[in-house]
C-alpha cells in the first residue's frame, strides 16, 4: 500500500509540539506516511518548516486551509494548532472529503464538535482524535487488568492531578487558555485526557457531579526569566472537583484537577479500588497524555508493603503515546482508533460538567 | 474549686475505649474530676467495673439513666456508649439539669440532636461533645497556619480517608453500624470526626454536594481469627464522596472516605492548598480523632523536596485528644469548649451530604 500523503497544519519551524510529537513518527515510518502539504499562517512560514524539518523541495506550501484540503496529493490533513482554530480548519477538509488527524480537544465547544462529527460521518472519511492517554502502556494495563476482574468488583476510584497549564502565572504561548470560550483549558486539555483515560479504563459514568471555581481571576503572563509582561483576567477554571457513578458496577469516581504544578509529589495520582485489589498509577505531570505514570498493585487486605510496581513498557517521552495513535490510525498496533465520535462524547461528558457546575444538579451525557 | 462529680454511662469492665481514652485522663486529674456514679447494663456490670478500675468503694452503681441523673452526688454526666443509645440516656440526664459530656455523635440523627440542644440550652447545663479532632495538635496547627494566612488565600483541600469500619469484614463489636438508622457509620464518625477538623481548620462550607455508595450490600461478621461468624445486611454507606465551597475565599473542598483500611497508604491525607503555600496532613488511620497526623508545609512555587515537616507535640496515644477536650470543658488549656450547638451543625451538615445523595442537589446547612 502506497503512503499516506499527509496535509500537516500547524508543524512551524519555531514550533514545539508537532516537531516533537508527530514528526519522529511519521518520519520513522516512510512505508506509512508522506507530508505532502504544509499549511501556517504564511506560505513562508510553511516554506520555513519545510527546510527546517528536511521535507523535501517537492512539499505543497499553502497559507489557507481550503487550498490545502483541495490539494489532490493530500490524501489526510492533520490539524495540530490552537483549539479555537480548528473547526475553521476542519471544516474545508471535511467538505472536500479529506482524512483527519485532529488534536484533542476536536473543537472549542460541543457545538462545533457535534456538527465536525456529524459531517465526518456523511462525508465518510477517516477521522481521528489525538487522546493519546489511551496508548499509554500504563492506563492499557490497568483497563487490561480491571476487564480481566483482577481488581474483582470497583468499589469507586480516586484521581488527583495538576494541569501545569492556568496556575499562578502562565508563558506567553499559554495566554489564549485564559479566556474560556477557546475551549483550551485545565478542564479541557489536562482533565479532559485524564477523565477520557478513566473512562476507557473504568467506562463511561452514569451521572456526574462537578464543582469548579476560578480562584485566580486575574493571571500574571511571563517570560523565561519570571518577569511578569502583563496581567490579563482569566474566565477559564482553575479548580474542577467531579464526582461521577461509573455505569459499570456503580463506583464512585472523584477526580480533583487544579491549575499549576503540585508541589506535594501529587501531579497525579490515581487510585482504582476494587474488592480483590487496588491499582495505583503516579506521574511526574497530570498531562497523562505526555507524562508516563508508573502502576502498582495490591492485593486486597494485603497491606501498602505489598503496593508493588507491574512492568510495563515506558512512554518515555511525549512522541510515544502520539506515534501509537498515528500506528492505529494505519491500522497497525491494537490501540484502535479514537475517532470525532468518540471525542465528541468527552466534549459532551465535558458539557455536562460545565451544566452541572452552573445548576448544581447532577447530569447526564451518555 | 472541688473536683467536679461525674456520673459516667458506659465505663465497663470489658469496654476497650472508655476506660482506654477516657479513665487515664481522668485518673490523671483528681484536682478536677471525681468519678462518684457508674451506669451499666446491669448493677453488677457497673460494680464489676468499679473493682476492676479500683474506682472506690463509695461509687455508687445504677442499672438505669434516671438513678443516675438523679443522684445528687452527680454533677456531669458522661455518655460513652453506641450512638443509638444516646438519647435514651441523655434526655433524663438533661431533665435533671445536670452537665453533660457526650461523644461524638450527640444523637442517631439530626432530629434528635436538635431537640437535644434546644433542652440543654433551655435548662441552661454546661454541655460538652466530644468532637476531639480538634484537639490533635496537627490540626490546631493547620488552623493556626490558615488562620495567620501563611497559606495565603485558600484555594482548595482535598481530604482522602479510610474509614476502617464498614470494609469487607467487621466484628461483632461493630455489627450494629450496618444498619444505617443507628447513626454510627464510615459517615458520622470517621468522616465525620475528619470533616469537622476540616470546618474548623477551613470554616464551614456554604453549599455541598454528595455521593455516598454502599458498594458492599452485605457484610461478612468475622471473629478474631476471621472465621466467619455470620453475613448481615448493610444500608450504612462504605463510599462518600463530598465537594462544597468554603464560605471562607469560596475554594473548593472535596473528601473522600471509604470503607475498611488502605492498602495503598492513603488510610488519611489531605492537602490545604494556598496561594502562598500548601499544608499535607497524613496519618495512619482515617480516624483522625484517635490517630495523630503529620503536618508538613511546602513554600508555593518551590517544589516537593522543599515539603518539610512541622514539629508540633505527637498526640501518640487514643487519651490525648480526649484528655484536651476534658481540661477545655473544665476550662483549662486553649482548646475551647465544644458544646451540642456545635455537634448539631455538624450532625446538619450531615444531613446535607444525605439530602444531596438523594436528591442529586446541592445542599446548604448553615
Amino acid at each position: 500500500m502506497a503512503p499516506t500523503k499527509l496535509g500537516f497544519i500547524g508543524l512551524s519551524a519555531d514550533g514545539q509540539w508537532a516537531a516533537n510529537s508527530h514528526l519522529p513518527h511519521i518520519q520513522k515510518r516512510p512505508d506509512l506516511f508522506r507530508i505532502t502539504a504544509l499549511q501556517n499562517s504564511s506560505k513562508a512560514s510553511a516554506e520555513k518548516a519545510v527546510q527546517k524539518y528536511k521535507l523535501g523541495g517537492d512539499v505543497a506550501c499553502y497559507d489557507d486551509p481550503e487550498s490545502l484540503a483541495r490539494d489532490p496529493n493530500v490524501d489526510m490533513v492533520v490539524v495540530s494548532v490552537k483549539v479555537p482554530e480548528h473547526y475553521r480548519l476542519i471544516r474545508p477538509a471535511l467538505d472536500a472529503k479529506k482524512d483527519l488527524f485532529v488534536e484533542w480537544p476536536l473543537a472549542a465547544n460541543v457545538k462545533e464538535a457535534e456538527e465536525l462529527t456529524a459531517l465526518a460521518a456523511t462525508q465518510k472519511v477517516k477521522n481521528v482524535v489525538g487522546l493519546q492517554a489511551r496508548q499509554n502502556p500504563s492506563i492499557r494495563k490497568a483497563k487490561e487488568m480491571v476487564a480481566n476482574g483482577e481488581l474483582g468488583e470497583i468499589l469507586g476510584t480516586t484521581m488527583l492531578g495538576s494541569g501545569m497549564v492556568l496556575g499562578a502565572t502562565e508563558a506567553p504561548v499559554y495566554e489564549y487558555m485564559a479566556k474560556i470560550e477557546h475551549g483550551a483549558n485545565l478542564i479541557t486539555i489536562p482533565a479532559g485526557h485524564a477523565m477520557d483515560a478513566l473512562c476507557y479504563v473504568l467506562g463511561e459514568m452514569t451521572e456526574l457531579q462537578a464543582k469548579l471555581a476560578t480562584r485566580r481571576p486575574t493571571m500574571d503572563i511571563v517570560d523565561a526569566s519570571g518577569q511578569v509582561l502583563r496581567t490579563v483576567n482569566k474566565t477559564a477554571h482553575d479548580w474542577m472537583s467531579v464526582t461521577g457513578t461509573l455505569e459499570r458496577g456503580g463506583g464512585v469516581a472523584t477526580m480533583v484537577y487544579q491549575g499549576g504544578l503540585s508541589d506535594t509529589g501529587k501531579d497525579f495520582y490515581w487510585e482504582i479500588n476494587g474488592t480483590k485489589g487496588t491499582l495505583v498509577l503516579e506521574g511526574p505531570n497530570g498531562h497523562i497524555q505526555m507524562f508516563h505514570p508508573t502502576i502498582k498493585f495490591v492485593p486486597a487486605g494485603a497491606g501498602r508493603a505489598q503496593l508493588k510496581e507491574i512492568p510495563v513498557e515506558p512512554a518515555s517521552d511525549f512522541a510515544y503515546n502520539v506515534g501509537k495513535v498515528w500506528d492505529a490510525a494505519m491500522g497497525e498496533g491494537d490501540g484502535g482508533v479514537v475517532a470525532f465520535k468518540d471525542a465528541l462524547l468527552r466534549h459532551k461528558m465535558i458539557d455536562a460538567i460545565y451544566r452541572s457546575n452552573e445548576k448544581g444538579t447532577r447530569e447526564s451525557y451518555l
